[in-house]
């Protein structure tokens, strides 16, 4: 159980370091496979995917990861990661909660994100 | 596109009727093999997720979706549902924000949850 556990860890806390630094680096993470399902909108494919995380209207923003949660989601390593949480964009000081799960499947020693849902969580 | 989506639907109306109803009666969903995080307890198996379920300190509970979006998480039928909303438990006013996400698999024409995971979304 422990091992996989890590797994989600190290990726979660990669994601949003990399979002939060400079969000076009995340393209190494997803395939042409890939699907994001964005706050209803619903993109496929590393590029569309790295183009839609660009146009975000924020120049600055910082995420805070509350709590995780990683169940293996198949036979072969696939991993289920839900995260909540709460993010700052540019000046606001109003954190916007927010709750995502990534699936993350195998290849060659690594993982990529072949699933990805993000949504804000209104109060 | 639409047919999963359909399933997920269908699926989600089923799950939180039903949950609001007599929670026990979820047992049908889950299999031996069925993970369930809820709020860091890890719990496996039907029995075990349906005790975890009944032991919940509310008598009345009414879930309330705002959000759910479904992708699919395998090449054999499988399924990603994502929710967010808020449930009202006993008689309390104050909604309570949630997310929970499921994996539903695939087996003689219906679908049996593999993973569940649910969170309380702080603010």
């Amino acid at each position: 159980m422990g091992d996989f556990k890590t797994v989600g860890q190290q990726f979660v806390n990669f994601y949003y370091s990399t979002f939060d630094s400079g969000r076009a680096n995340l393209a190494g993470l997803y395939r042409d496979t890939s699907m994001l399902s964005f706050e209803a909108s619903e993109i496929m494919g590393t590029q569309a995917i790295i183009e839609k995380l660009s146009s975000l209207p924020f120049q600055k923003v910082q995420h805070r990861v509350d709590t995780m949660d990683t169940q293996p989601s198949n036979s072969q390593g696939g991993l289920m990661v839900l995260v909540t949480g709460a993010l700052l964009v540019d000046d606001s000081t109003n954190p916007l909660h927010f709750c995502q799960v990534f699936q993350l499947l195998p290849h060659d020693g690594s993982y990529y994100v072949q699933n990805d849902v993000f949504r804000l969580n209104y109060g």
